[in-house]
């Protein structure tokens, strides 16, 4: 029966078949619980023959996890068309999708953990995803030499919706679709606490900003605190000298 | 001249002294490239007698590791007393010298890879640090049983304060004082994010910042962002339908 199955397959096509039943069993169990039985019941081939395309378990994880990596770099792509609040918005909902979909075997990827494959390759992998977020961000900015300070509130945005989305699939007590929209607010009340100790923060902000329709969700949020920040948010031994 | 050194010391005194070495061997550089010679030469004594103490580097890097977790979460401890925004400051000043001390070790730790001992041990010692990161927090605000938005707020809070240290690492290329405000800040800020979109969140800090000088840090951010969000950030969809 297997046989069929196994003839009207090349061994490209047959390979990304197993990827794909091994990233499907892989979102939804942790790497421990994914047996090289499993994913050849769910693929509807015998073991032998899973063996035959994939030296083993760790292999097949990391194909999974290549292929996961590379479909949410590319929800990250958004057209540079309309608000910047509404497209980051727009990414934070496909990010949430894949969160979802993938949510056990994301958690204990980014737990880390001795099952997870925390090698160098899947580091790698994992900071790859990273970088292409950040450029994606910085393209959306317009920036093409990000100061240190633009590429901190960048980056540890990143990190910070990837934080927040682990914490959310520890039980879901919030809607997702609250988190979307805090994310989009955080990004804008990180960048605007930045901007109110540094002037070319600040430059930067406002010169986004002068682009932004004045009723959209991001340019609502960031000129209320930059003006708030350019004010009062001043570093506290500053205000003391004055 | 080793064996005079052996016999002044006893078992768990030489231990200690082992651990303090290893830590500072391993707070200087990756795991990968400290030797169990390059601790036994620091330590003043023979390679075999090292092993009479631990089985092995990776037991040494272990122990070296459970006293960092215990210097860090000893110095989240801070008198109940003063302001909240100084309180927070000081705690992340004493964050940054951590982080400081033991910047390349911390850096290989919190950035995974295969050599930097990311079992189950590891990843439990890591949580612990925040488990104490976040209980502290709490009882500053005086919250015995927060709601999951407040629990959101401060462990994605923890999780903005490492990835700031570890980005501050590679490079140093911000004055460290700039970001120990800035995560204050930062604090106030993601609070009031939440708050924007909770009432009961709103509740809490108003209620926090009740007990505040008007004038501190923290209180004067935060009075004007959560003053701000009941205003104006709204969900877009709730200020549609206004």
């Amino acid at each position: 029966m297997t046989t069929g199955v196994r003839r009207r397959m090349g061994v490209e096509e047959r390979k990304r078949q197993l990827i794909g039943v091994a990233l499907e069993l892989f979102s939804h169990r942790s790497p421990e619980d994914v047996s090289i039985d499993d994913i050849a019941a769910a693929a509807g081939i015998s073991r032998p023959l899973v063996y035959h395309y994939f030296p083993g378990k760790q292999s097949l994880y990391e194909a999974a996890l290549r292929r996961a990596a590379d479909e949410l770099a590319a929800r990250f792509l958004e057209p540079h068309e309309g608000p910047l609040g509404a497209r980051l918005h727009r990414v934070m909902e496909r990010f949430f999708d894949f969160v979802d979909e993938h949510g056990t075997g994301f958690s204990a990827l980014m737990r880390g953990g001795p099952a997870a494959g925390s090698g160098t390759a899947t580091v790698a992998l994992i900071d790859g995803v990273r970088q292409a977020a950040y450029e994606q961000i910085l393209a959306h900015l317009g920036v093409q030499e990000p100061p240190a300070r633009l590429e901190l509130v960048v980056r540890s945005w990143v990190s910070l919706a990837e934080s927040k989305a682990l914490l959310w699939l520890d039980g879901r007590r919030i809607p997702r679709q609250e988190l979307e929209w805090q994310l989009v607010h955080d990004f804008a009340a990180l960048s605007a606490v930045s901007a109110a100790y540094d002037e070319e923060m600040a430059g930067i902000l406002l010169k986004i900003l002068a682009d932004e329709p004045a009723d959209g969700a991001f340019a609502d949020l960031v000129g209320r605190l930059v003006r708030l920040g350019a004010g009062a948010v001043t570093l506290p031994e500053q205000s003391r000298q004055v």
